[in-house]
């Protein structure tokens, strides 16, 4: 048997999900005590008497409509997400060009007049003032848009509601703080905050109104409610990731990976749709701008080219060197994952006002400039300029004429354009040198650089640094051997490395796996890519979680794995479960239902209802009660007025999703002594186990039915217990087998 | 409310099941009343009482080595999987290679002698001698080999097991049966037969013996339950299609499409580890016989050629061109089935015998020969034959010297190398009239074909049929305006008919949508491709279902759809259970299990356990009790003899999968009248509903959970009766509404 090791709690820095809430000890018990705000839990959904009659009233043809409604949701997703990722593609490009043309002038200038230290200044400075610019909308107005939004959306699909993750506001805030951050210079990618674009543009459209410009279009009401919701924002997410990467069917899985509980096809199909719609999208808009009207060939935000197929076939026996790079891209990324989570403790306890952050930011993109300006400086990687060369800002500096700098096109240019050249640049154009210098420092930069209060991506720099690394190990291979110079070809190094780096780092596998492939355009490349990833999800897991699971878990959120922890059979509903349970009578006093609410210490959102002893009959949401309450659907006043209002489910959809909290409701002391008759708006057949099920089959009904409370009955039907979502992601297999974590009270 | 307008029962065809079983009228009371040989139903779990203290038993290193048994077990239904598809491709090549030869020898000598019936007759026989040896060993020896295996392992993933449909001697028969089909020219794909070839693969291997064989490996011992089994055959059905297409991600998702219940990410990635090392096995084996060892740019038994994104771009104003020819699709594709369904009803009717079956196959394969070579020969359709031509067999026959007949590209040819010439070949090789010829022919030729008892898949003539008429809607676009010859290229129309015909007659969506992006290597035609398959599913799912559907429908299999339908809210547990369900005691009568299990009327696999008054305390399985029976697992038995041996779960994996009939065990009067305890080996936590729950609930939980049994008990937690796979399935969305079908006793 297992050892249940007792750990102590996480705490967590949860301004960035901010929301008002309770205060709560800090991290290694600091002095400093900062508000834990609430973290909203689980989703609520209407499926309740009033629910269940209008489906059942429901004619074939409405079901036809509401299918019909979703399709045109899903377009519309697919649509306004690749207009987003096209209108972040020009501008950066724009911007970034005159940015660049700017400097690369002022260099020329300089280098002979020997003023460089101008040059230098000159950067820093322009690079710090987009990246302060960037900081403060983050910091100020919102900062739930800082970072790339991917741990958020995974959680949000996992089914943990976070405050002000898909609102308009972010939407906005996020768009304009990513250009920001690209166009500063700093080591980021714009693919991840697309993702999270996508999300919001999702969680908007589908409710059909929007509350930051109070607008109610009154359509698509039948989708406010939260299992709707979360199928178009997976959907929404899967259209960023498309418009991201090109890559359609990567984004389907990335919904699926991170999102999908029960596999329901047309929705899987719907939300291909949206991902297809948003390709095409940004496909055709940015073909547009760049006068080839109608050349759809290069899909997505970052295109790693065309891989030949004869030029960059891989052979049986590399497999293994590739494995090995693999495996050293699970130990980069591990120690990337292990600065970053430090980095990460330092800044919740050290680096958590708004100025702060701001500053924060700006120091790092003055660093950056310095560090990259510097290391263009001392290089001596002079490569000659081919006639039909594909640099778009060569720097000449101190090499000779038709001579270009070689560290230059690495840090002289977005991200994006250096991941590519590393890909195609013929060999020799870099030497190893450079390569290894460019590594390390990009390295720490970009780990640095996680984590700030800026809209930012981590894909694109795991990518240069992979590649970077990736086509070192190509060039010191063919250097060994005289036959390995044949077929190391350091392009072909540089995608493994680049694979191996990101897997290493984020430890997604079957929907990067697909995405690396969708991007290349090959389909060959497959099962290496395949494999380098699976050797580095498995290295890096040895040592560390991935970044992104290290960032939830730092926010203390009850996350849901896909499985129980393997050990855990001996576990059952009766040990898992939270009791004793509040229960509600099926008419149950008014004064009650309030004094239950209003009990801080009772934040269950699902309460069991019974008949006397004690027999399940329903359930019902906090939610729910808080509409009743606000509607004062009481048994007494019913009699009383002749024209009662009687509730409809437009009430209840009208207040989703942002119920008010009790304390705002105002009951007289009259209406206390009142009753309220569950009966018509509780889930009268909520999903039941008994005592003696074991955790991982309380588990896999969890997660298969999407389900948010499970009430556990002895076998005469009465309750024993509730379990809930924190429930189950208390339990963690860990070095020592099962561990049971405390989760934060939230 | 919807009505429920009952219908007649289908009954069925059900050889290609072939166990032996009960009779049963047949279809509008024929009075040749055939066998209804009994289809095994629901798969059976050893999840009782032993094997969940097993699991708790186990360590956390014993998970370990079975997640890597399974990686591993994967791995090698990969390799094998692609090993079978490369030795199909390569005997056919030098088959079909070694007839073509012939017959062009002969009919160049005799096309000036004047004597082309003998080149007829050649042609004629050797088609039909092949086909004869294919449809001898289908028809004799193993039926459930004929046609493609989709219908049955679309059946086998959705939870109905077919008897011999995953054994050995089934690979063989089909694996051989598809080489002679498709050399005997008749109008069929190697490409389905591979996925079912793949899942024969995966269920040998995973269960780590072979009852052809009579060979106990003694290993893999854990996996010999249902659910386990069946995610190997899922894996193994994406490794065919990942062979045969070369599509790795199409493969999976054509797993999950039609096997998945809950998405899980460790299996899906398994599966994908499977498609990965099946079309890399593939492709390098056939690089090595190519003598192109290492080149792996080509993989899957079908290719498409690429598609260069330049020549090839679609535009806008090209897409309702494209959803037109979507619709085209999908009424010539419900034509195809409306046929075929009429045909296979004649075919259940007159044609059972097994020599009735070969010699209708000999008819079909002398006929496709004859007309191809009459088409062939009043062809007038003559080309020039270019320096650098593709073709293989270029017949010359009247055409002047330097001239070869184009209808013989299309017909001379296997159906693959037709395909590709009729996407790739540059404009003006096919004339209209050629091409209308053709798929008029080639239409009702296949659609005969679909069906015969030989093992032969409908994936390639479907699309051999669309680029056919495909191409033909180019050259009539090109004809009309001199701005559409610019655009509409022959070879692009020629892709977008295929996928439309494709799409009518089978009506995938997603997975066929990826396996034509996979196949064409262009992400391009992702959009154009997936809106004319949703154009040609919903028109054709208008008029008739799709083909599989059909062939499964006709053999009345409770098929469980992905979503209850759509106006079925109003049904709850208590009108679709089974009422009354029998019950067992705890501690049981043998006689009466014996009693129970003997009765034909109530075939039910699981039993209710209950303790008095009838409260629900576990669920056994038949197979459960019959091996209880078996070992005489008695309790007065137990009493007497010290040294009784203790029932493992080793003897219920033994036993698996075929589990004796109870007419074949033997209990003497004595025996009868000793108790059972069942409590050991029952399950004691089944999940349970309550009388209220909704259809749709109902039907979600048996999907996601991937049950077979789910009792109902009322709100004593008394059994009430029980939902099984049939009850769900007999409710249908028809034109009118909800109907209830009366599926066959089986």
């Amino acid at each position: 048997m297992a050892n249940i090791t007792k750990k102590v709690s996480w705490s967590s820095r949860c301004d960035e999900f901010g929301a008002v809430g309770e205060e709560t000890p800090l991290l290694n018990g600091s002095d400093q005590a900062r508000p834990l705000r609430q973290v909203h839990l689980d989703y609520d959904n209407i499926e309740n008497q009033l629910f269940l009659e209008e489906e059942r009233r429901m004619s074939f043809l409405a079901f036809r409509c509401l299918e019909i409604s979703r399709w045109v949701i899903c377009g519309l997703i697919g649509f306004l997400t690749g207009l987003i990722a096209c209108f972040i593609d020009i501008v950066v490009e724009q911007l970034a060009g005159i940015k660049y043309k700017v400097i690369k002038e002022n260099i020329v200038r300089f280098t002979e007049a020997g003023g460089l230290s101008i040059s230098l200044i000159l950067w820093a400075v322009l690079n710090s003032s987009f990246v302060m610019l960037g900081a403060i909308m983050v910091a100020f107005f919102e900062p739930i848009a800082a970072g790339s939004g991917i741990p958020q959306i995974k959680c949000y699909l996992n089914g943990v509601k976070i405050p002000r993750v898909v609102r308009l506001k972010t939407l906005v805030i996020k768009v304009c703080g990513v250009i920001c951050s690209v166009v500063g210079g700093l080591a980021v990618g714009k693919e991840g905050p697309m993702i999270h674009s996508g999300a919001v543009v999702a969680a908007g459209v589908s409710q059909g109104r929007s509350t930051s410009l109070k607008r109610d279009f009154k359509i698509f009401e039948y989708f406010r409610r939260d299992t709707e919701k979360r199928d178009f924002v997976s959907a929404g997410a899967a259209a960023g990731v498309s418009a991201a990467f090109g890559a359609p069917v990567g984004g389907v899985l990335f919904s699926l990976e991170e999102g999908a509980s029960f596999w329901n096809q047309m929705l899987t199909w719907r939300i291909f749709f949206a991902s297809m719609i948003s390709t095409f999208t940004l496909n055709f808009f940015l073909s547009v701008y760049h006068n080839k009207t109608g050349d759809l060939s290069n899909p997505g935000l970052i295109n790693f080219g065309s891989f030949e197929s004869e030029a960059m076939g891989y052979n049986l026996y590399e497999i293994p060197l590739f494995m090995a790079m693999g495996a050293l891209g699970g130990l980069l990324g591990a120690l990337f994952n292990f600065l970053n989570y430090w980095l990460t403790i330092f800044r919740i306890r050290y680096v958590h006002r708004p100025c702060l952050q701001v500053m924060e930011a700006v120091l790092v993109a003055a660093v950056t400039a310095a560090v990259a300006f510097i290391m263009i400086y001392f290089s001596v990687d002079c490569q000659p300029l081919a006639p039909d060369h594909t640099e778009e800002y060569p720097l000449q500096l101190f090499c000779a004429d038709g001579e270009y700098n070689s560290m230059a096109t690495a840090f002289f240019n977005t991200p994006e354009r250096s991941v590519r050249s590393l890909f195609h640049n013929p060999r020799g154009t870099y030497n190893a040198l450079t390569l290894g210098l460019f590594t390390l420092t990009y390295f720490f930069l970009a780990c640095w650089t996680y984590g700030l209060s800026v809209s930012a991506g981590v894909f694109i720099p795991s990518l240069l640094i992979g590649a970077a690394w990736g086509r070192l190990c190509g060039i010191l291979l063919a250097s060994t051997t005289s036959t390995a110079s044949t077929w190391a070809d350091p392009g072909k190094y540089a995608l493994i490395g680049a694979a191996a780096q990101l897997g290493g780092i984020v430890r997604m596998t079957l929907s990067l796996t697909v995405i690396m492939m969708e991007a290349t355009g090959n389909v060959t490349y497959g099962l290496p890519i395949m494999l380098v990833l699976m050797t580095a999800k498995i290295v890096g897991d040895y040592f560390q979680e991935g970044l992104y699971d290290i960032h939830i878990k730092l926010q203390s959120v009850p996350f849901l794995h896909w499985e129980a922890p393997a050990t855990s059979h001996w576990l059952t509903a009766r040990e898992v479960m939270s009791s004793p349970v509040i229960c509600l009578n099926r008419i149950e006093k008014v004064g009650t239902i309030v004094d239950i609410l209003s009990n801080t210490s009772t934040n269950h959102n699902g309460f069991p209802v019974v008949v006397q002893p004690a027999k399940l009959c329903g359930l019902i949401l906090r939610s729910q009660l808080i509409v009743l309450l606000k509607h004062k659907v009481f048994v007494e006043l019913a009699r009383s007025r002749l024209t009662q209002r009687k509730l409809q489910l437009k009430d209840f959809r009208d207040a989703y999703p942002r119920f008010p909290p009790i304390q705002s409701i105002h009951v007289s002391q009259d209406e206390r002594e009142c009753m309220m008759d569950l009966t018509e708006f509780m889930n009268p057949t909520p999903y039941t186990v008994p005592l003696e099920t074991s955790l991982p089959r309380v588990f896999k009904l969890f997660r298969a039915l999407g389900l948010r409370h499970l009430v556990v009955v002895d076998d005469e039907n009465r309750v024993n217990g509730l379990v809930t979502r924190k429930d189950l992601a208390r339990y963690h297999l860990g070095k020592h087998g099962l561990e049971e974590l405390h989760l934060a009270q939230t």
